[in-house]
């Protein structure tokens, strides 16, 4: 049977969260120590900084020594570690690597970077040889399954929030040139900085970000050679260079007006201007302007909202995919015992009256279950009928 | 499959339910049509003041058939007949049946006059040979449980009514007479006739009952030689007499004062006085007199309270009974059709091997299902291994 230890997001506050996480060589490491014990024929260690779970098989001894070694390991008193442990057991352990995997138990539904992160931490135990039949094909099946959900559903295509969906814009965005770039105006706050780093997570973009100067310095806390922090004050004699400009400031004030964009821009080439601040950052009148778009926070939420309800539809679909997916799995490790009592099943049933054997099952089984075993003779019957 | 239609107290007025009342003449000529019905292979018809329904088994034509025989033989358009009428398939018409029988259906919940309502319809049918197999093992089995609750429970031992609990009272008073002699003051009122309506439901009991005079006649809607009407205003006249006086009035005044009582009665036998009015009947300090006991409405409204909590603890012990007499109907009913097939089955399954016919169990069947019928794979081999 497979357990799962899970510290994650939803019961423990990061602080413990960090307590219980592994650095790769501890995660080595602890594998090493629990692959000596009796009780445990299987171990995965997936940590990730929103979670701390370890999967382990074996016999029902496993978890509670899994639970000491944890303590041990850790240096943390065991009743710390039963505070903000979910344990689950058997076919619930299953449905928990499953969820797991597929981003369903992740802070953004169905998001897939969890998905790499399962693969990782099952190959670290497959290659220390650490995971046996049940795991091996739960692991798999767990990945295969969310790479089904990825394939055939628009989860993880549907991003909700903000700072992805203009990055995506920009992303779209389509002047003919090789590199595009991009202003952001209050590149160090929240939304500014979220902007930025989904900007160079693709290639062909380079920002010049606006910092205030009075900061001192105009270093930002995103270090890539595509990202040039500029003075906020200095903004306008960039701008005509730029290709797309984005501005999510806090402060009450216009950060682009009207006369002073018309003044700079002196190349009358195709430009995306983007306002995703409350209030507003942009002088409307600015989409007069030959040449320029104007997309403003309006235009993001109603993408934000459309998307919300694709979300929606798209999560029916993919939990339709996992039930299934799921059950095929708990099938197989369910089956997989009968295979190698297979031959002393046979020589117990020889010579055996269907008669006295369906008697027998009327009389010890309750209705439901009757029921199914009766369907299941009529399928094979049916089927060796057509065969 | 066995169809129930029901026209019951739940779901349709009195007025309705006479409508589709059948008197013992007409029970049998609606059988006798219904069963020229090719459709139909068995046919029970319950009818009680509470209920009226019609039980038939056959195929899926059967409940269509029904109806529109029903409102051509009671003068009634269809849409008036399916207005009132709740229609139960298979499970959900046994599992009626079963409430219906126990006395779960009942107004009174628990009460087992229907019992003996039940087997009466049933043997009617048999006599006149409409009921086939199914019919025949889920009626035996329906009255059998209900016996069986009566026997193990005390659910309709257990009254709640104030005149049930008070008739009680008068049945275990002992004074060595064979005959109880009791006066019931009020007798025309509401709970007065309930009283004395349980009372001569048992042997050895007179009642003489009070009425007043300004009605003009001294009769009672109670026909029975055990029952004689007098004028309210002569009960003292009588009272040396009786054994037991009960008085059930809603006027505000006393019927019986210590004074009045203390001048007729002359014997000092042993006498119960019961007093169930609000506001109270009879001068408590009657107490005093010798050989008189008294209760009063409160002894009545615990003794009431009480059998509620038993009830209630009866009614869980009753409702296990009924699931496992109702599991095992179902199942006998679910399997018969495979003892014919017997023959048939064995040829199918000669010469098949166990491997292919579970590999294909678990390819077709969900996990939840795989895993009933491993598990009676496990239970037969256990079974075989020690006989």
């Amino acid at each position: 049977m497979m357990y799962c230890l899970s510290v994650s997001h939803k019961m423990a506050p990061v602080t413990i969260r960090e307590q219980f996480a592994f650095r790769e060589e501890e995660k080595r490491e602890f594998i090493e120590i629990l692959s000596g014990k009796e009780a445990i024929t299987g171990i995965v260690i997936l940590c990730t900084c929103n979670r701390s779970e370890i999967y382990v098989s074996g016999t029902k001894q496993a978890v509670s020594e899994l639970q000491q070694e944890l303590a041990e390991f850790k240096k943390v008193r065991l009743e710390e570690v039963l505070k903000y442990l979910n344990i689950y057991n058997g076919e619930s352990a299953i449905g928990h690597l499953f969820k797991v995997t597929c981003g369903f138990d992740s802070m953004v539904l169905g998001e897939d970077e969890i998905l790499g992160q399962v693969k990782e931490a099952y190959q670290i135990s497959k290659d220390m040889k650490t995971v046996d039949y049940e795991m091996n094909v739960l692991f798999q099946r767990a990945v295969s399954c969310a790479k089904r959900i990825k394939t055939d559903t628009n989860l993880s295509k549907t991003p909700l929030s903000i700072a992805t969906l203009v990055a995506n814009e920009v992303f779209h965005f389509e002047n003919g040139n090789e590199c595009k770039k991009v202003m952001v105006i209050g590149m160090s706050g929240k939304m500014g900085t979220t902007i930025t780093k989904n900007l160079i997570s693709k290639q062909g973009i380079e920002v010049t970000g606006t910092v205030r100067k009075h900061n001192e310095c105009l270093t930002v806390n995103i270090q890539s050679d595509y990202v040039k922090a500029v003075d906020y004050k200095e903004r306008y004699q960039y701008m005509d260079d730029m290709d797309i400009v984005i501005s999510a400031t806090l402060g009450p004030h216009y950060t682009i007006t009207y006369e002073d964009l018309s003044k700079v821009l002196k190349d009358k080439k195709k430009r995306l201007f983007i306002d995703v601040a409350v209030p507003v950052d942009m002088d409307a009148s600015i989409e007069r302007l030959e040449g320029l778009t104007l997309f403003d926070i309006d235009y993001f939420e109603t993408l934000s909202k459309n998307n919300t309800d694709i979300k929606l539809r798209e999560l029916d679909l993919a939990n339709a995919i996992m039930e299934e997916e799921l059950d095929a799995a708990i099938k197989e490790v369910v089956f997989h015992p009968y295979i190698r009592r297979m031959d002393e099943l046979k020589a117990a049933f020889t010579g055996k009256r269907l008669e006295s054997l369906l008697f027998r099952v009327r009389d010890q089984l309750k209705s439901d279950e009757l029921k199914v075993v009766l369907k299941t003779l009529d399928d094979l019957e049916s089927w060796i009928k057509e065969d």
